[in-house]
């Protein structure tokens, strides 16, 4: 579609771990990378910290999750790939005013950015984003419950003068 | 503490309902409130829409949870607080730099409010923000599981160029 951009984040060794259904994610993702390569940008996000730098195994992509020759693939060091990262002005260069994402974490990293996407047209893709099991308080959630809340939650997001352009969605692939 | 405030937001009785442990919940925003009060600002957030005008049975705080004359009451439209209502120039005005977060709808409106308070330290009252139970999907949550999911994620949540000060947590009242 016009105006829109895949952006996949954080598929990578060290972040997948302990997530529940990991390579069924994966694999969707792969394809949907494939689908949505015909048509629009793909965004690579990827997540590098002290224990995860950047080069290391448990950084790298997995599953065969390769971005092809001129797609951007956008470093992060926050949850919020908006916070110290070119990738709004990446999104700008390439008239991108809808995202659809794929993400590992999705407890963490894509709620966050998610959420700081103002301005943006924002669909979780609920079948292609995962997270980890939580416990705080002695009470715990697993991954799924964790990303069915997000998809829950996401849809219902707004804030001021958004248009119909700029609805939140969840949907599965 | 010197720059604190409590912040309490959506504790009304339209928000409540379906809350899980809502009058022990109110009881302890209550005593919270009072405390505070002899110590720093205490800021009422009251969220209205369309099916919940201001003024209408459902809009009223409930328990007891009455501001005292001078304390701010920002009414918001969105879950996000800051969105569009002047928050962010009442803090100023006070010279708040940490604020402590009490609330109904923990899962929605905290989550969006406290994820976009950056350049504040936010401390969540885990024990004093609810909120209700959530199905996507056939996967269903528990208003305590989304609760103790955002108590998990905030302390980790972080924003480049915060010094200790404005480290979020999440603490018991």
């Amino acid at each position: 579609m016009a105006g829109s951009a895949l952006s996949v984040i954080d598929l990578q060794a060290g972040v997948l771990e302990g997530c529940h259904d990991a390579d069924a994610v994966v694999a969707r993702c792969r394809v949907l990378a494939e689908h949505a390569r015909a048509e629009a940008p793909v965004l690579w996000v990827q997540h590098e910290e002290e224990d995860m730098p950047r080069g290391s195994p448990s950084w790298q992509r997995v599953g065969g999750l390769g971005s092809t020759p001129g797609e951007p693939c956008v470093p992060k060091t926050f949850r919020d790939a908006f916070a110290d990262m070119p990738l709004r002005s990446l999104l700008q260069q390439a008239r991108v005013q809808r995202l659809l994402i794929a993400d590992a974490q999705g407890g963490y990293c894509i709620r966050t950015t998610a959420q700081r996407s103002r301005g943006y047209a924002v669909t979780l893709v609920s079948d292609a984003h995962i997270t980890t099991a939580s416990v705080f308080g002695g009470v715990a959630s697993s991954g799924e419950q964790i990303v069915a809340h997000a998809d829950r939650y996401f849809p219902g997001l707004r804030y001021p003068g958004e248009d119909d352009l700029a609805a939140h969605d969840a949907v599965t692939f």
